[in-house]
């Protein structure tokens, strides 16, 4: 039984965790694990937003940049594509990208093919809006979740291996428990969301401290039928309705952003994948709603109900808290709701 | 705001509780509060077990033999008095005293009227079974929680008032939060239940340290017809069910016992009021099923969706965690899975 918490990133604790040393959970789970020369990662969400299908075409030739920047030199170690449409109605497309260093990351977005891109005044003359909403997680500052030890998805393709079974997890609080910081850190967050320049044309949203973000995926590509029916009909809807309901009501709750995306193909072929990506104002906002709503709790019980049933569906998280000089968020051509932009408040 | 842990029980912490200092609760929510001078209270639960309408008159008699002697010298501050059918088909009438002084029960419970009636030959020989379990927990090692602050049941009712708001509420692991041990004391609990002497005749049940019992009650007398009927109808099923299921299948779980009881006038009349009482092997046990067995969150669940439509429902719970040596439990003429005598070894 190993922690959560790599050797290397244990510390004189100031704070418990919740779990009692003597603690077992009831199921194996895994954790992604770095060589400790990796410090500091980088999600960089990168969207396209589109309206109604004359724009489609664009925005697909406009993802096919994107991740065709993604391989030029220093470009991502792991990337995938999807697409959500959003509380206005809008269609997006995402590429998130993953590097395990942020020098690289921060070569790759500097060279002219990428800064030059995003930079251009095009951008704001086209019939498609651009996102990048990038965030740097410390080791410290993040977490992973894996039932499973092989082809894991998001950052764990970008990182060394996993851990042997951890004991950190199948309770409310584990998430927190995982964190390195957690160990003398409460990581409540402060301040809020501003934002620069122009919402409907170029605008930056900046960040505060101890932002916290959700990647919670759901992989049913290799579940036999009867297993993909009963969690498409009796799992899946659980999960929308706590999905829209943070989409369009989580920002009293603190909630800065909900996506439930579709994995697709480049093509915009859907895969028999989703994840629901978030932002929150803090950590304990996302264990509150997580711990509390009914919506959550439902989709919970529907789930925990019929885990024995659903032995291939492969589901994984992984959670950041970042520093607000670990975040950049830019809008181009997109509607004011978009991201966080919708809680960013202007500056006096 | 104030915490759920009164002042002269505070000490310097060596274990973190799980809300920060900036946490705020949704709603309020006070405890119990004691003067200094209690330093231990005692809950004695005593039974009369029998079976079928013809030894109903002699347990209502055995019931009321019992209430009398509550009323001599030295007697609880409270009690009330209920009814249930256990998992092996038997009626059982519980009265279940309140002392806010051990001492003062030390003396009742060796007067001759009563320990004379108990040790007596002819509880063996009657047509009912008798049984008494009795906690006495330490002010540091018992909680309470009311959303009201008037005619307080159970320990409550012998206490001296109630707080204001507190903190440690409306999350997993609040319960824990307002337990004053758990300042420095995990509370995790160690050895196990043994039985001595005759489980079928008179027998005893040997606690073991940290034995947690929570009563957890629903008094619906004040309700307006609608709400009333919105209780029993859809969150009464479920909180039924979450509690036969401990019941029946709790013993994996570290459920020694439960009791999902109606309180009844002592001529067998039901209140409008029931509770549920059980003993779990440690607090932590406890806190793992209500936190994510299924039946427990869909009753959660059912109540918080109908929260706003039940005001004048009352609920409430008080939680202990007590000492081996604070514990008794005596078991005359009942059945071998009476109470904790369930999942008592015979010492080898």
């Amino acid at each position: 039984m190993d922690s959560a918490i790599d050797r290397h990133l244990r510390c004189p604790r100031t704070l418990s965790r919740r779990a009692s040393d003597d603690y077992r959970p009831p199921f194996p789970i895994v954790v992604a694990r770095a060589h400790e020369d990796v410090t500091q990662v980088v999600m960089a969400y990168l969207g396209v937003q589109y309206r109604g299908d004359e724009h489609r075409a664009e925005a697909r030739e406009t993802l096919r940049r994107i991740v065709g920047q993604f391989g030029l030199d220093d470009g991502p170690g792991h990337h995938d594509t999807t697409h959500h449409r959003d509380a206005q109605g809008r269609d997006n497309l995402v590429a998130v990208g993953y590097w395990r260093d942020p020098e690289r990351y921060r070569r790759w977005s500097a060279r002219p093919e990428v800064a030059g891109w995003w930079d251009a005044d095009e951008r704001l003359r086209a019939g498609v809006g651009v996102f990048r909403e990038v965030v740097m997680p410390r080791v410290d500052g993040f977490e992973t979740l894996y039932p499973f030890t092989d082809g894991l998805p998001g950052v764990g393709a970008v990182l060394d291996g996993v851990s042997d079974e951890v004991q950190e997890h199948a309770y409310w609080g584990a998430m927190r428990d995982r964190i390195p910081r957690s160990q003398t850190d409460r990581m409540t967050g402060s301040g809020e969301l501003e934002v620069r320049g122009d919402p409907a044309g170029r605008a930056v949203v900046v960040g505060h401290d101890d932002v916290a973000l959700i990647r919670s995926g759901q992989d049913w590509s290799g579940t036999e039928p009867g297993e993909r029916e009963l969690y498409l009909e009796e799992v899946e809807p659980e999960l929308r309705e706590a999905m829209d309901f943070l989409r369009d009501r989580g920002e009293r709750l603190g909630c800065y952003s909900n996506r439930y995306v579709r994995n697709v193909h480049l093509d915009g072929r859907p895969l028999d994948a989703t994840y629901a990506i978030s932002h929150w104002r803090s950590l304990d906002r996302l264990e509150r709603w997580a711990e509390s709503h009914p919506t959550h709790l439902s989709l919970f019980v529907a789930y925990v109900r019929r885990a024995k049933r659903l032995p291939r569906l492969r589901l994984y998280h992984e959670v950041s808290v970042v520093g607000a000089d670990d975040q950049s968020y830019e809008y181009v051509n997109c509607h004011p709701a978009t991201g966080l932009l919708r809680d960013a408040r202007r500056p006096d």
